[in-house]
């Protein structure tokens, strides 16, 4: 089916002891407030939606006939595979993996659009009879923030064009996200586990018009989203909890820029440009970059198993200034190793 | 595609205020000890499925590998629609309604096999040529047990028989299950949700053959099930929680009998006998039964959305002794009005 394993994902690069820095969800779980919300939530009754469709539909500025809540983006990539019947599926590469998975599990080709360094994206290298093409936004794993306008320029009759923004909210004032924007054709795929902390409830979800959150909606299983996961999407979506996103995107992005300037002094050590999301994609010229960093503490995401890059390249979760010091140390010793 | 709303279920005929009868989850939700190992749950973390498997596994004397957790029973069915390819599928009703309407969705045809009152299963109804068979033990909403021996009769090469057990539990000591059985082209599913109070989590799994549940995982998302859930299966499938259900079991076989010999008594009530589950089954001689009872404050769940029954027809969660004899109060009550 495919040459690399899309089904791996961070959370089988991590160690238990060591510095997990291979999870890009944010460390030490949701805030207080929103760990009692979470905790309020009914787990008797089967879930109701109604609470969690209004807020993130206010939230977007959207009717919530235009929202599907999905357990986690994952989900969100299935439903998406399973309902449509693309004749000329493009995946943008490096790329998030479960959208291409997800595709072949359903029995679809997918053709693939390898971006190379710096991994900017030019929406005319996209074959003009694509009728389904999948792109990031920030894109995991480059950590590149594409111009909305050059996504808005994929949209054409009979093309759905399907936005991964499941890092979005990690940029501040998401300048370019699409996610309240209503095109024909257009798919908004979003997330809340990174920013909250909370990968363990699975919580996302789909914005788009309402025939297509129909469509998706009738390949999804009854009661698809749980009710802890529901409570967590109606209280991230309030507008006092963006507000506070905001702020912690701001924070992220000051730690970033010191990581970035730590690891780009490392000879031999290139950052991608301007990562906007919450990890950087480093290459190295060393193959067992990964191993290495295991051997001094730090497990990073593999990087052999996007396609479009190799054990060359870790991406790396973007945690504190002391553990920015402390890997940007690791990797400078771990490159001046012997060779294996 | 069908002729009744598959898509209805008994939580839509809940009202709030009303005594509720229309869900068939225990009521008060779960166990003191049970909320807590859910509670402790690690939410920030992507769910790790090893202790749940094994768990289950274990609770029914089977290798985690022929174990599929999943988001509830109603995630099963959508996998199994979307993972088969029947040519000839058959489910058996009265039936929950979620198989039927999965294998809609999934684009296949689904013979029905009507089952009259009093709703017992001859093996040799099910045509030969079926290489799919769907049918429910103990049966929502009959309440039926049927015979382990006529559910292995049933097998044969090149047929799938799919049992849903999201009841069995209700029944002490289980003496009819299929759960522990390894057959080829056997696949029971199972549910937590209703005994143990938590059809919010949404936690259920299937039982079958390793290469039916290889099959049914491709086709299934990442991170299918949330901590929550997986903390509460193997919570429930530890040695002591297996008792405690059986108990409560027992103890819901004596109120049941109590709310039989009280609705039998009603003239005109016919009661689906030898019920098994955790509701019972009535036959009325009036259309407009449901609405009657909502008007006495209770709401049960409406019988003419399953196939094979009617508006006469309602389902009727057990609770208590107090509440079976309101319920029969107001049912005779009910029945005694004018006709509208």
């Amino acid at each position: 089916m495919t040459d690399v394993d899309l089904a791996h994902h961070g959370d089988r690069d991590t160690v238990p002891g060591l510095v997990d820095l291979a999870v890009n969800v944010r460390a030490g779980g949701p805030p207080a407030w929103l760990g009692e919300r979470i905790a309020q939530a009914d787990v008797v009754a089967y879930p109701d939606q109604t609470a969690a469709l209004a807020a993130v539909a206010a939230r977007h500025g959207r009717p919530p006939r235009e929202v599907l809540l999905t357990a986690g983006a994952a989900e969100a990539f299935v439903l998406l595979a399973r309902a449509l019947r693309p004749r000329h599926a493009v995946v943008v590469h490096p790329q998030f993996t479960e959208p291409e998975a997800a595709l072949h599990a359903a029995g679809h080709r997918v053709e693939r659009l390898l971006l190379a360094p710096p991994f900017g994206f030019d929406p005319a290298a996209v074959p003009a009879d694509a009728d389904l093409v999948v792109v990031g936004n920030p894109t995991n794993p480059t950590s590149v923030l594409h111009p909305a306008g050059a996504l808005r320029a994929l949209l054409r009759p009979g093309r759905t064009v399907v936005v991964d923004e499941a890092f979005a909210d990690a940029v501040p004032g998401e300048p370019e996200s699409l996610a309240g924007e209503s095109h024909p054709g257009l798919v908004v795929v979003r997330s809340l586990t990174k920013t909250w902390g909370i990968a363990g409830l699975r919580a996302g979800y789909v914005l788009a018009g309402h025939e297509t959150v129909d469509r998706l909606r009738d390949v999804q299983p009854a009661w698809p989203v749980s009710a802890p996961a529901l409570a967590a999407a109606a209280a991230c979506s309030l507008p006092a909890a963006v507000v506070e996103a905001e702020a912690w995107a701001a924070a992220l992005g000051a730690v970033r820029d010191d990581l970035v300037t730590r690891l780009g002094a490392i000879p031999d050590v290139r950052v991608v440009p301007a990562p906007a999301a919450s990890f950087v994609l480093v290459e190295t010229p060393c193959d067992d970059v990964r191993t290495r960093l295991l051997r001094r503490g730090f497990a990073v995401r593999r990087g052999e198993t996007f396609p479009g890059l190799g054990a060359r390249w870790v991406r790396i979760a973007v945690r504190d200034t002391a553990t920015s010091t402390a890997l940007a140390d690791a990797l400078r010793a771990a490159l001046a190793e012997a060779p294996a």
